[in-house]
């Protein structure tokens, strides 16, 4: 039964809910379903902390997606699920290797070296993913107590520049990984849009090819806010309890973040949504394949599409469009897509981007 | 204009909303005002992590309350906010005063200590209030770099034993704190409820009174989840931002955590939720003392009711009601009232205790 | 054979070497024999960061005193010492039990909180001494992630009060505590004074008695400078190497620290100079208790010697010999002695108190 | 007058002192000078840590290199002298730009990061050498709270590839940095060398051209142990006292620090020391260029000569004299030469290049 609608709230509407733009799937606002789902939490007393039942019955919708040794730990961001499953993986003098571009290196304003004093041992890639031998030019030195030593590989699916990793490609830096020791986390933020890409369940890149810890997002995917942290490896989650608290991301009425995963996906919501999303990508990169002097820089794999063009074009199409600078110098921009995005939005934004092109 | 009703969700109810305890004002759900105000924020594209337009009316809002120089940062959590607010007053090399029974010191996994490097200098308390003269046990050696050097005195109001102090008693502290060079922070989880408790604006005891930084909670008076720094005196304020974000504390879809602190504090919400809390905590301290054999260990002055009973009444009767033990040795408990705490619950609690004490 | 004597130095002489007080153990220079040492293990080339044949030989020295399964990590200063010690028995989410008075907790300059993350529960002691129950009044709460996880009880020996735990005493701790699943570190910044106070070897109350970790101090007993890291319980020291290079720790010529220890342990070097201060604090002691009006605050069992007496005639005999305020506001000052203090220093000293009360 | 020779010590020599190799400058000893004098500092009573007459009277002599601003902090070693000055740089939400080459990045396990919370954002260089153009890839962001905010340029003389920056090159990035509100830390572990190499005195190079703080390598140019934080500007330096103690580099008997640096610096013992591995380097590097088939990779310009050769070439070399592989993969090696390296030494392991490369 769905309860009744608040009667009143001393809050007022302060935007215009019919505009949209590109810029970040951050932009976007709540899934009805979601906020439907919030409401069904509500009322009554329940345990803090993740010990109320919401976050218990969330176990079970985890399991479906990946396995039954699955634990999810609701956290409130993406910062905050990396920082604490990095922990998880690391002893204090661990070092984690990740490419350059990632979100843990370039946008997370040094968390995981201020919060949890973890070195990142960097390398460059020309896509965003990581591969054997790529991991290889910083996986050594375990003996030397000069060097932070590597004891984590983690990798972003689908990456920053919004590419995907095959299971395979998953698979063979997780063994390798393996071989060498280390464990590996996989940074999901879009986990549901490379799912929806490859076309395969969530697991088939993640729990069946090896990898030891996930960060889930759900925020990108629809949610007011929340990801997790999913402990793969049951070896490695023994105090992410503790982890969590101290990193400051225990929420005390979880109930609230977990329903919310509940819904998103106790049945295919994630998956509409993600595959939305991509799709509007493909509609996007295919209209801008279309406009002569328009370069798209990478594989359209998921929900991103970027670009380059003229910097002046840019900012003009800025202007009735919000969209971020990826590289401003290189004149690189970043388009993306969610949930909420509509073929007319598509459209729209193509055609601007066609009169822009054509001043 | 209230939104309409979400249609569906995935999500099912797991609990029953007829049940309320008196363990914490945690355990109690959202107020329906704070839901609705969640919808009306729904619905296009607003810019991420704090540049949208809920966020800056909410300075507005703010300032009714705090002044005009008052400037509010949403975050997720109460030890979010006290650790990011901490690390705005601090050098690398700096340390807080604060009372033994501080929140930040014997609840918090030792976030201070571990995702900021604070050293707390703790001073016993009768009732977790500290006092110019207890400050200055711990105030001393600021020239001395084998002492951790104290810059910040940090105050809850109300206290963790459920007392609060008077503006006057909070005005003394800030003037000897900035007498001897040091700052103050205010740890406002349950602000509201002083301010109901004296019948005064939250101001008269804050920024009133020199107050240089505040964590404003607003969980435990009614929202799903959300607290925020509120900076007082600018100077610290300056790069509250970064502390943020590296503290793992910004909120991508931040829209949704300040609409309903604007739904809270907009009008008079706030203050309906903490005088029922408080009221219903003044009843139960009534019902309890007519009880005998039961003890009320410190004045009831908020929504906490600490007591000491016999062991075995306490287990018996967390069968009926869930509460926690505050001291299982000396056998005291704390009986928390939130929002939603009837006039039912707690007579019905009052006379489980009358039972169980005369079995 | 002897080094002869370097034949000239760019430096000068700038202090008095006849002035000695009883401000601190650490205003003496280096014993001769330690000075020898160093030209001894001078010239030519020996691999750096600890590979070379003094800290080799230096492991069975430290056999000798500590079983066949000690291993010594040489490092800088005592600071040092106890915070790679400490790291080396704590998960990140773990706390340490220590008296209020320890040194780690007052006189590190929080180091353990900012360096390591450490958390420090701290218990109140009449003499500086932790016990079974004192320690159970921090040591609870193990499953609970809001809580600091006690995983160590630090204690000093002798402790920072100049008391002295007997063996059995010691061994009570360390059963205490590895019955409740922790470790045990003992910082012996003066742990050779303990020894020629209880008259038994260093490993009687050390090793022999179940202490997981050790701070060895050097620098106090006639070093120029140089700690010890001595890791007793194999378990815990698999990367200590890591914890002291990151801790800034790691000496490039320890060649240089080893064989100051060596010199120090080879033969009975760190007990005549124990025993010698020792004897001049019961000196010290015995002149001062004829001395009206001034009282000595706890038992003399090392080279401290703790008394109160009037403000004015500590302030009038600071004058005459540095030493050091204790508790200015009460009184109370601190008197140490050390391999260097002769007889005559303390009859003079005495002496001169005896005048200055007569004032 | 020099002190009479130590009588005895329980030590024994387990070194061939005439053994010497190429492996490290650390591999040295300390020159006899230094020995004198710290026989010269001892005896007597000096206050603990850096109230002594010798810490006093450094500062007079490090005036008259570094002009009469200059401020010297002696700390132990050079990861704690780099993690000391980088902290007096940066707030909490600081990062530093270095050469992805540089010592903090590559050989301080992770202390920057782990001890100091601090984000290296790193930049690869042909030769170990940032210039301006190179610090702005990385000199971007300010206002952005995603990313560690850059606040200093971290720059070694010389390099950690044996380079040597002209005091121009030094102007023009400090000039740069400061230009874009950074502070310029100068990394002078070998900073003696650099200046024998430039024939300048040190000043040339760091205060004269505006670099804020500087760490002074004594070290590796013939001490036993000890570097110091040098602040030139001295806005910068205000709590370095405090934050070389919570950094576990504050020397208890500080004199037997300072006084070695006061022996290095009076006169012209560190130019000595410097000019002659200087020297010995150069006689290497015009050995090794008659050897056909060995490359020398960088300019030598100091004391270190990096070459590349066959493989197994350097493995039946490593039996006859110690030194390292820089890339093993690539066939490169790192030739040290110290202040005791002898004319015998390099000519001795010239001739050995040349047998095993005739194998």
């Amino acid at each position: 039964m769905t309860p009744a609608p608040p009667a009143r709230t001393d809050a007022r509407r302060h935007h215009d809910p019919s505009v949209r733009g590109f810029a970040s799937d951050n932009y976007a606002g709540a899934h009805p379903e979601i906020l439907a789902a919030l409401a069904l939490a509500n009322g009554g007393h329940q345990v803090a902390y993740g010990e109320d039942e919401y976050t218990d019955h969330l176990q079970r919708v985890m399991h479906s997606h990946f396995g039954p040794t699955a634990e999810a730990f609701p956290v409130f961001n993406g910062t905050g699920a990396n920082v604490t499953a990095l922990q998880a993986l690391t002893d204090r003098w661990g070092a984690v290797i990740c490419a350059e571009t990632a979100h843990i290196n370039v946008d997370e304003g040094g968390a995981p070296e201020r919060m949890a004093g973890l070195k990142l041992l960097t390398v460059p890639t020309p896509d965003g993913k990581l591969t054997p031998e790529l991991i290889d030019r910083q996986a050594f030195g375990w003996e030397d107590e000069h060097r932070a030593m590597p004891q984590v590989v983690s990798i972003a699916q689908n990456t920053e520049l919004g590419t995907v990793y095959t299971p395979d490609e998953i698979r063979a830096i997780v063994e390798h990984a393996h071989g060498l020791g280390m464990k590996v986390h996989l940074d999901g933020a879009r986990l549901a849009n490379a799912a929806a890409s490859l076309n395969v369940p969530m697991r088939a890149f993640t729990n069946a090819v090896g990898v030891d810890i996930l960060s889930l997002g759900g925020t990108k995917n629809g949610l007011l806010f929340g990801e997790s942290v999913v402990v793969l490896n049951p070896e490695v989650g023994r105090h992410l309890r503790h982890l969590r608290k101290m990193s400051m991301q225990l929420a005390s009425k979880m109930r609230f973040v977990s329903v919310q995963f509940e819904a998103l996906l106790a049945k295919d919501l994630w998956l509409r949504n993600a595959r939305h999303a991509n799709a509007m990508a493909q509609r996007l990169a295919e209209g801008v394949r279309a406009v002569h002097g328009v370069e798209i820089l990478y594989p359209v794999q998921a929900n991103a599409v970027f670009a380059r063009l003229p910097h002046e074009v840019s900012l003009r199409l800025q202007k009735r469009f919000r969209f971020y600078f990826w590289d401003e110098a290189a004149g690189d921009v970043r388009w993306m897509c969610s949930f909420d995005t509509t073929e007319e939005d598509v459209d729209a934004f193509v055609l601007a981007l066609k009169e822009e092109m054509a001043r």
